[in-house]
């Protein structure tokens, strides 16, 4: 199993993307293991296994390893006897947040022909916004957590009940995030919010909600993780969340009648269903009132939501065992052929 | 204004979107151009401009011009002497149906840095998907043609009343689209259009409906094209909107109430705001019982719609003035630098 894992990119949260990889690289024991680095100014760099350290990163002593060259079919090397291919494998997409789950990753690798686990450009685009995810879980018939909109030019009116939590639409690892507990502290909770997105969604905020996460992914069937119950704090913050990012230990499936179960599962299927193949996501629900309702799809979870599988590097395998074809479109040029020979062939 | 045409890709448009970026080379009659030829096997060629004419293509002489590399900030020959920066200014994204229209080369030049015309990958993705727009337009409170949706495997069973209309979800210049006036028509037709995506829509088909079709762009304010009433066949099929394509004459402003211009242009805007802003689109909306209700978003119209503007080229050399910068990530590691320091610095 040759795997190249794919981290860092211009995002806001590239260091929880380097976190991840060094996680990876100890729970995919078993496979053979490439890592490239995008760069805050967006250069591939291949690094050696040794180095997946966080201070070669925050060091800037990755800036000696070998830059890469994206083409078709590979990375590669450039050197006195021209490009040499590096042989990735399946690359592994593990950028979170923009560059990897706003569709750029999934776009590039595509276009050029390689191999990847990884949302597809659609279902990356449809999961990074919010908003979409709303749109899309509600086309389904999955039920979400009510929302309102607010757009940056807007004025700032809701008519939801306080408390409610404010979330820029295209952001993770809670990044501009806040409860607002009253009317007095919603103009800075926006502006916070304003300064990552020029859209933000409003949701009531609900104490003590119960709180589900499900992950899984299909390979010749679905292959769905245990359901945790996360951590019950108000929310994670950046560096609780960074720390989570690291985890690799086990944990227990939560304890839930098989009725709830089975509801959270449907829910996921539906929503990961003829859009998420390729990919393995997380998505996190709230059980309000005995109901589902879809809270946000993680469409690359911190260190691939290992801790959820009993099996994580034998499902990582059937995994690229079951990654989409892109459809081939044969050009034979018949249009213009047959334009060219109703003029006689003459003219363009 | 330098400007470089990006046309062809590996798209069943690849074809028509030969034919628009000919049609471009007429229009812009001032601008700097260079031609960039993606072919069906995703390789990039410079295109003399001498050689832009539909035979250099199908004929393969293509193969002979310059092998383009895209890498950061820029595309560029490779000699003897390394890489040759080409100098693209600003690419114009031309390229019609899967690649262009999907957000991969969206993707590809907003990875690289390269300033681009064309709607940016959230964009793309929700206008390319015909469902996606419907559920995008609906979210902002613009009407839109009723529908369902069946996927593959789905049983074909449809609630609307005949005739309907059947689109594949993904495809343009009517690929796959059929009219069946009665239930004994509906297997086939799901048939083709299955051919050419897993998920179809099925629509009311209104005989001589009103349609409309507005095109435009946001530079210091809207610059919207005159209202268009087109061609009034059952639908236009693959080879009459490939002719469709060349068109550069002028058209007429539709005859048309003030009233209804307004409702055309409003929604337009509606829809254009926000996630349009860098390209020119065009939308198609019918009119039932004075309702305007949106068709289609054209991401990338055929020839850029540039028979609907009085001064296409001075428009988009605004255009370019106004292209979306993408926001500034700064990466510092200071989540990684206070949790090493939290350690002694001596871990990873």
């Amino acid at each position: 199993m040759n795997i190249t894992i794919l981290f860092g990119g211009s995002s806001f949260e590239h260091e929880i993307s380097i976190v991840s990889a060094i996680t990876l690289k100890k729970v995919l024991k078993n496979a053979t293991l490439s890592f490239i680095f995008i760069d805050a100014n967006r250069e591939f760099y291949l690094v050696e296994a040794q180095n997946m350290k966080s201070n070669h990163f925050s060091t800037g002593a990755y800036k000696k390893d070998k830059k890469l060259i994206l083409q078709k079919g590979d990375f590669f090397t450039s050197g006195m006897f021209g490009l040499k291919e590096l042989n990735v494998g399946t690359v592994l997409n593990l950028i979170h947040g923009r560059d990897g789950e706003d569709g750029k990753v999934a776009s590039l690798l595509e276009f050029n022909k390689i191999a990847y686990i990884s949302p597809r450009v659609d279902a990356s685009v449809l999961s990074y916004n919010k908003l979409y995810t709303k749109l899309y879980a509600e086309s389904l018939g999955v039920k979400v957590v009510p929302y309102e909109v607010l757009n940056v030019n807007d004025s700032r009116e809701i008519t939801l009940e306080y408390p409610v939590i404010i979330k820029p639409v295209r952001l993770g690892s809670s990044i501009g995030v806040s409860i607002v507990k009253s009317a007095d502290g919603l103009d800075y909770a926006l502006d916070v919010a304003f300064e990552f997105d020029n859209q933000v969604l409003i949701e009531p905020f609900i104490e003590g909600v119960l709180e589900y996460n499900q992950a899984g992914c299909k390979t010749s069937d679905f292959e769905l993780s245990i359901v945790e119950e996360p951590n019950k704090e108000e929310f994670l913050d950046f560096e609780k969340k960074y720390l989570d990012f690291s985890r690799d230990g086990k944990v227990t499936d939560a304890d839930i009648s098989l009725e709830l179960k089975t509801d959270i599962q449907d829910a996921f299927k539906k929503v990961y269903a003829n859009i998420f193949e390729g990919a393995l996501i997380r998505c996190d629900f709230f059980v309000v009132d005995g109901e589902v309702l879809l809270n946000e799809i993680n469409p690359i979870p911190g260190s691939m939501a290992n801790y959820l599988f009993e099996d994580f590097e034998g499902m990582i395998g059937r995994l690229i065992g079951h990654l989409p074809k892109e459809a081939t479109i044969k050009i034979d040029y018949s249009y213009i052929n047959s334009i060219q020979s109703a003029k006689g062939g003459k003219r363009q």
